[in-house]
């Protein structure tokens, strides 16, 4: 029985892994992220809650309010938070851009993975900061797909990456705006705006961060859009597979693959 | 005199930013090599002493071995390092590939901007382990063109940096090797590896970064290669200054420029 006494503890070994690259990557983005006791935090696109209940089990005294304009995220986002046992939160369904509050109603806003599908992300950080009253801070978070590379190099993969960008670009999106925060925050008249690069760097001395980073969340991600790209003829076939293997090609003992997030905060 | 006063009040600043600058980029690379008292380090390729000077003063007490297969830069490396007051360097001209050292001489090895120039970086960390004492360290630094995204983005800057990485690698060398250390490292025999990645991340609020890396450091290198680029048609002329020019741009206000080095550790 030792093959499946392996197994077993392969498997074990294997969800520990998992759940030490969650952890990596909640620390790289999050662990910045602390509100003091009582202070009243807006969560501006909080989707299904992913990122609210990493945010409210960092700041547990902090009164959130989680918005999204999506009736049926709200209800996934309740769930979720309610099975974690986390009491803080109110949720409500809101635009961001007419969002239902006073002036002044907030003293920290905190936007993660949410400008990256607007039009128009620099009208949103305007509608938001009156919102915050004096001396109130926002964090903004977002990754940027153009700062991808890795070894081997392929040519074929950096395309079929180009595609899923072009497809965020199209969609209304911008799937490079990482790099754009500095500007936009300060354009939208946010003040001491500062931006931080949280880079994921990843090789096989980290192998929870090749299959759970690389692996399972950029590869896959990019897998997403293999119908649309083919059904429009972005890439020929052949070619989009030898991008998706080259990309899991970066996975084996000799690849690299690096992405960097950013984390951006600014204050009224 | 209120104008003459600005300028030379606007030069002494200026001096400042790029002592800052320097200091900022020179932190970035150096700060996590400190060498302890007593211990014999070789430093693999030091040129003209840019690298040793930051070396032997981070590491005051330990006794450092400066070789470079260059006659002349060794030459410049002994005048700067007299003109800094350092006591502490020994030079010797040597060819990386066949060191006159007998084997285990040194406590650590340390190869700054080196690789990159060579046509088998493998060979060149293979020949150096044996020239370390069991326990000893390998700290290897370069920079990746490839890590470089800004913001706004531009096709024609994208294809100047380009030339640049087509022309080194055509020169035998490889400017995309800081993403490669690990591997090189392992597939050298060294254990227990470990990669850093050192991102400069430029924007408006580091102007001494924008002017000192990003117009003077970064841009400039891309400059220095463009009769060649010309007169071998790699870029039209028009193309060539719209590149150079957006390089440029990212020095704007709005502007956002990302490098990253790679810093490299080993043992034997």
């Amino acid at each position: 029985m030792s093959g499946g006494a392996y197994v077993h503890g392969y498997s074990e070994r294997e969800a520990e892994r998992l759940r030490d690259q969650a952890r990596t990557l909640t620390s790289l983005l999050h662990d910045s992220v602390r509100y003091p006791p009582g202070s009243r935090v807006l969560e501006a696109g909080c989707g299904t809650g992913a990122q609210t209940v990493i945010l409210a089990g960092n700041s547990p005294d902090a009164a959130i309010t989680s918005v999204d304009i999506s009736p049926e995220s709200i209800r996934r986002a309740e769930d979720r938070v309610m099975a974690e046992g986390i009491t803080n939160v109110t949720f409500q369904v809101g635009d961001l851009f007419s969002l239902p509050f006073d002036p002044e109603s907030f003293d920290h806003i905190f936007v993660c993975f949410v400008l990256e599908h607007l039009a128009d992300p620099g009208r949103a950080l305007r509608a938001l900061r009156p919102l915050l009253c004096p001396g109130g801070t926002i964090t903004v978070i977002e990754g940027d797909h153009g700062s991808v590379y890795f070894h081997p190099e392929s040519r074929a993969a950096d395309t079929a990456i180009r595609c899923l960008v072009d497809l965020q670009r199209e969609a209304g999106g911008n799937a490079l705006i990482g790099r754009e925060l500095y500007p936009l925050l300060v354009q939208a008249g946010y003040a001491d705006v500062q931006v931080s690069p949280r880079m994921v760097y990843v090789d096989a001395s980290r192998p929870a961060l090749v299959e759970g980073f690389t692996r399972q969340t950029f590869t896959a991600m990019v897998e997403g859009v293999r119908d649309t790209v083919l059904s429009r003829g972005m890439m020929e076939k052949d070619e989009w597979k030898k991008g998706i293997a080259d990309l899991k090609r970066t996975c084996e003992p000799d690849g690299v693959f690096c992405y960097t997030f950013f984390s951006a905060t600014g204050k009224v």
